[in-house]
């Protein structure tokens, strides 16, 4: 095996990888929204056909949503799962998007050379980052440099919904030494990063009903109750006077932040402001005492990611609406209970419904958060692995996000997550003109080669 | 002159009559919404050419906006005026309608005969009693019964952007010794009513801007503001406990209810419990210590018509949106000045805008209450026309809409309004599945003529 051959290859190689990745970018397999279930389908498909291409034995395994892909390549030293995502979000507001979200560009910009579309960052970049330096090894070397098995889900922004029962039923395939899962940022652009704390996820949507039906507010309005009034007076109540969500119980099993943590934290030198700046505030509006990056990392949240009610239209209408509602998420840290918050939230909402009001609840997802273990070996190796590939040393980092496939992986399966990712914060995941940076993509695929060196050694 | 040959002859031409409102509902004319401009024009054609068809000087008469329609009949006895608007409401959320609402149709219900889509009550239904009731009077009598204008406006529904200052260009041609509206109710079914009193309007769309794009809720979940959270937050502090509106001197103007109102509207027998039944609620939710009458009538309100931010399509999206906005509407009694108001409403809004957020206002139209003058004898000479045709004596009643219309006749031409209307309140105007019932028109119709007889005695 040859390091320096691989990456030279990864090098020459660049632009056909480019290449690649914008036909699976082309494929708008947006997971949450059924009339493109045969896009997810679609780009299944095209994964089965790229991992056949390096001599994997791949198939599409089907589930109750969309499909998994499954693929497994035999070889000697550990076993290592690779965990990627080919769904992506949707794409609304469209009218904020600069081009066609599923017509991808490589756009040079001030910041450099930016793949441009849905998913280019979140996930299909950086599950093709592996790939590709999987192929590049196959090329030099022939075979590929250990047993690996290759797991990649369609379900990831719409929940999982399959996930879990896909892992139970397939425990004996899916169980390996390690798992290595794409989905995480560098910390900066010169510092890359393992993140091995991840905030857990609940997402809930109340529809809050007052009357039958629209009512004319000239001649209702006064008596007629308002469900969007209703609705914005539990929003409001959701946190008190210092950020702090007011939710029974909600901070029950909330862990305080360490000294040694605080400090190695404060280490790393974050910029608040910059962090902030870069999308046009200036200050951090969450908890108070917590600074921005501890927010981020270790304080859980509540936050309405949607509300509707009423004529949203041109002009203006008055009506008095029959219903309102919400999309609120919390986001979880340490042993906070998904499902004990989700039945106090709810229990706190139906006591603020007022009389003649009902309120009803959907279920989105429901995941604890994650703080993995890093005693392995591998995760010392892997960060020296990194640290040879960007200007800086790699750091070990929290992620305020939630990846619920890290937990299922320890739980589930009793295997070590390691999530190593290239995203950047101004790649705008879940946003109009979502990018990835060539840079993460061209770097991530040869940290990938360095670290699968450094892992089957 | 023969009234009861008139009353004979809309008998018995009511299934013509009701083809030819037929013809005008199918007219998708929704003055809010710029695509149906070319329908708003369609309607005012239609409506030019059946004057015309009674011998009426009738021409259409471009503004800025929607045309207005103006005709004139010469004749003996009072010069009146009649208004009506031939704009409808949108027909959003179109998927509650259970047929196409520009598909009208005379359907057999429980409660009798409906003439079921948009527009059939809100106003299309209303001002064709009126042109029928002429209708039928050429044909008995070869004229109509006294010198009549006809005004019709197309933009209603959208704030009657052009009115006013079409008013004051053309007062000399609209100046008349009365104005007659309809778009007004009944009291209920048995009870006929000339509406006295009506509520002014103010409405304001609000718009808060926090970071300049969505954002990844995991990534920024904490530190940065949400604008939902920001605007949840003013909608809930614009009434106190009481229901009372919190925005500084909104209550200024707001006349006391004298006893003999409270008694003369007591007995009127309205049964708050029946009347909020009717849309499956139960109890006034407006301001404490008042009825849900003197509610409607009298008290001022301030309601959300609308609201909107962040993901609202089907599943579940973690964005922080940058947006987020409402649609506000005040319904002002008295003397409250809607400019003021306005003014003391953004003022306050805008103090409750935190760091990092901006707020953007627009202007949905501002009228002032009215309370109009019946001691013109044609008053008492139309509520005894209006009990001839009904079971029980028509009243002088308060409505809580608002219709500037009134007061711009008071106002700038010094025309007393007089408002006859046969509407219900289960008519669903600005709902899904609005109707207006075939005794309204039938009766309105006929009700119509009786007025014009005693008018032009």
């Amino acid at each position: 095996m040859s390091l320096d051959a691989v990456l030279s290859r990864i090098d020459s190689d660049l632009d056909a990888s480019l290449d690649r990745l914008m036909e699976l970018l082309r494929i708008p397999s947006i997971s949450t929204d059924p009339a493109y279930k045969d896009q997810c389908d679609r780009a299944a498909d095209w994964l089965v056909a790229d991992l056949k291409s390096l001599g994997v034995a791949a198939g599409k395994r089907e589930t109750p949503g969309h499909p998994m892909v499954v693929g497994h390549v035999e070889g000697d030293g550990p076993h290592l799962l690779f965990y990627g995502h080919y769904d992506v979000q949707p794409v609304d507001p469209l009218n904020l998007w600069n081009r066609d979200p599923f017509d991808p560009e490589i756009q040079d910009t001030a910041k450099g050379r930016v793949i441009r579309g849905r998913g280019a960052a979140d996930d299909k970049g950086q599950l093709m980052t592996f790939v590709e330096a999987c192929r590049a090894w196959k090329a030099v070397n022939g075979t590929l440099p250990c047993r690996i098995t290759f797991f990649f889900e369609g379900e990831e922004e719409s929940g999982s919904p399959s996930l879990v029962p896909f892992m139970k039923e397939n425990a004996e395939e899916l169980k390996a030494d390690l798992a290595l899962i794409c989905d995480t940022g560098l910390f900066d652009s010169r510092v890359p990063a393992i993140t091995t704390m991840l905030r857990g996820l609940l997402g809930e949507e109340l529809t809050i009903t007052a009357a039958s039906k629209d009512l004319h507010s000239g001649m209702f309005g006064g008596p007629a109750i308002n469900p969007i009034r209703v609705l914005s007076k539990i929003i409001a109540s959701l946190h008190d006077e210092n950020g702090r969500i007011t939710v029974p119980n909600f901070y029950d099993g909330v862990p305080e932040i360490s000294e040694e943590q605080k400090e190695q934290w404060s280490g790393l030198g974050f910029d608040a402001r910059s962090f902030l700046g870069g999308v046009d505030l200036s200050e951090a509006a969450g908890e108070k005492d917590f600074s921005a990056l501890e927010q981020i990392w270790s304080r859980p949240t509540c936050e309405v990611n949607g509300i509707i009610g009423g004529y949203t239209g041109d002009g203006f209408k008055t009506v008095l609406p029959s219903q309102a509602s919400a999309k609120i998420s919390f986001r979880l840290v340490g042993d906070q209970d998904p499902l004990e918050i989700r039945e106090n939230f709810r229990a706190m909402v139906k006591g603020m419904v007022p009389p003649d009001c009902s309120v009803e609840f959907k279920a989105h997802g429901a995941s604890r958060a994650g703080a993995f273990d890093t005693s392995d070996p591998a995760f010392e190796a892997a960060r020296r692995a990194l640290s040879d590939e960007w200007p800086d040393e790699a750091a070990f980092i929290g992620c305020g996000g939630s990846i619920p496939i890290a937990g299922h992986f320890a739980r589930l399966l009793d295997v070590t997550p390691m999530l190593i990712g290239f995203g950047k914060d101004d790649d705008q995941i879940h946003s109009p003109n979502e990018k990835y940076d060539v840079e993460s993509f061209h770097k991530g695929t040869r940290s990938w080669a360095r670290v699968l060196a450094a892992l089957s050694e």
